[in-house]
């Protein structure tokens, strides 16, 4: 191939596809055509992306024809039956949906952590990992490299826009029906200003947290926490690895933030997690209590570092280390860790 | 003793004191005289319980003559220095600051778990836990009477009503600041919407989540993080228990909840844990997520009990229980809790 490749944004009008855009007019130019592919209802808007306005086109076979690279960011479905098709119109898919992402034939892939994933792709997919689980696995990756994880207990105070944008416009909404009353003090006050609409949320969620994401799975786990568990194992190919979740949703618009017990095959020192944390590429640590610094999502929105704080040794285990971790859920959580991804895959191109 | 003990509530105009006067209004009538003593710049105002209106009276030493119970909710430095007073004249106090917490001449008591406790109390001073460890104990006093417990791996989702009035005024502020703006999605907007003075907290806590609560103690732990693991070892009798925490703050007025990963001495079943949960006295089990039912802070605030949901077994453990937990803080988490400890040590007056 010569030539700058094409690449393809399925999904371009949805939260994640409108910050892929942000995203491909930051970093380094490498991209031949983009080109804006969404439902047919979207076709004909125009979006900015390089600083040009581009015509979204209707999803369809013929909208892949000469497409290098194509970014999907739709529903499991809809990625289950339109990525082969782009496959066989001659593009390698990059899909951020869950359809493939546990498919033996396609690799799961964090650029900091299993890069050379991307290489092996018999299907012609590359799977985007699940925005909870990208929030932990640069930092966790490092650690991991260094000290050997043995086991991972985890919660998770997850954002609003995690459930796309009815997310974010439900929680605006709710806001702007507690703020500046005395609710919050009675049973079922808040649920009774909100609604019975409480969107895509089992629950109100203003002035409240919501222990659920996803649908229901095995033994009452919902489907994120195990999202968290398997594609954890698969990244850091440790197929074993004990990982126990809990998935909450919280109030806040974007950024994802998890607390993480990760125990390692022998002891730990918070100095040496630092010096790993410190380095690590895509990982910023943001830990000194003292003068009042760990990361929280109002700081750390709208960046591309994981950011790590609150380390320290667990008291009674000398293998285990606790983390506070935050993430932009929209940016590396899915946005980014895609265009990361389709950069991979080009530079085989060129 | 003949008659109605009489009972002093010290602190009675904060936000736990006015819980409690609710409390003491909504309980069985054991009292005789109930005092209300409060610092002297609240001395005069009337405060009503069992529906008459009571003259708050400064604190001295006068002030405890005739009392039998005294409780106390004060700042820490405030107790250590009134209570050995309340007792020298002659009442057993009830202290629900973190003075005594870990005098081993001192009984730390959650009446579900450890009412026996009460009995021996060489300094005439029962102390009530941490709103925190509150949260969860009762539920898992139960599971550990069955079961055994071999660690404990805890994250909190913490009310701002847990940093006392100025919390909750805080909260109400900034919601009222970022209701109907766009606000949440940029670097430092909300820190920018909210301007400087965060009150108790480090950080914003509208539309964000804060990984600290308390005081700096050593390693980076937080004194909130050391009370969960020290009072929930000196209740369960388990000195040596593993107890791993990282406490956060939410946006939510009242009602904290947990997440615990509990691991036990053998194999436990979700089916033996629901048996046990279903009639442990004090808890509501709330765990039907294919209805949709989990308890979330908007239900719980208000009520008594410790509402436990999400029950699963760990899959990579078979000893391993997840649970998610809440409770009202200011209900259990403070007021009742010491309400029951009196009620405890009254029963041996009469």
């Amino acid at each position: 191939m010569t030539g700058k490749p094409t690449l393809a944004v399925v999904g371009a009008t949805g939260a994640v596809g409108v910050v892929m855009l942000q995203i491909l007019s930051q970093r380094a130019d490498i991209w031949g055509e983009i080109r804006l592919i969404a439902s047919p209802r979207s076709a004909g808007r125009k979006l900015a992306v390089r600083g040009e306005e581009i015509e979204v086109v209707a999803l369809s076979e013929d909208a892949f024809d000469g497409v290098d690279i194509a970014l999907f960011d739709v529903p499991d479905e809809v990625a289950a039956q339109w990525a082969p098709i782009a496959v066989a119109r001659g593009a390698v898919v990059v899909d951020n949906s869950a359809a493939f992402r546990l498919d033996p034939e396609v690799p799961l892939v964090v650029p900091e952590v299993n890069p050379h994933a991307v290489r092996t792709r018999p299907r012609g997919i590359v799977a985007n990992p699940n925005c909870t689980t990208l929030t932990m696995i640069v930092a966790l990756g490092a650690l991991h490299a260094e000290f050997g994880l043995r086991e991972l207990v985890v919660s998770s105070y997850q954002a609003v826009s995690g459930a796309g944008r009815a997310g974010v416009d439900t929680l605006r909404a709710q806001l702007s029906l507690v703020a500046g009353t005395e609710l919050g003090t009675k049973p079922g006050d808040v649920r009774r200003a909100v609604g019975e609409d409480t969107g895509p949320f089992p629950d109100p969620v203003a002035l409240n947290v919501v222990p659920w994401a996803g649908s229901l799975r095995q033994d009452g786990w919902s489907s994120e926490e195990m999202k968290v568990r398997d594609e954890s194992r698969k990244i850091l190919g440790l197929p074993q690895l004990p990982v126990a979740v809990t998935c909450v949703r919280v109030p806040v618009i974007t950024t994802h933030s998890l607390t993480v017990h990760a125990r390692f095959q022998g002891e730990v020192t918070v100095d040496g997690a630092r010096e790993i944390l410190a380095t690590a590429p895509g990982v910023v640590l943001c830990d000194d209590p003292a003068a009042g610094e760990f990361p929280t999502p109002a700081d750390v929105v709208g960046t591309d570092p994981t950011w790590v704080g609150r380390l320290r040794r667990a008291l009674d285990d000398p293998t285990a280390l606790e983390l506070f971790v935050c993430g932009d859920n929209l940016r590396k959580g899915a946005a980014l860790n895609t265009a990361q991804i389709a950069e991979l895959v080009a530079a085989d191109f060129c």
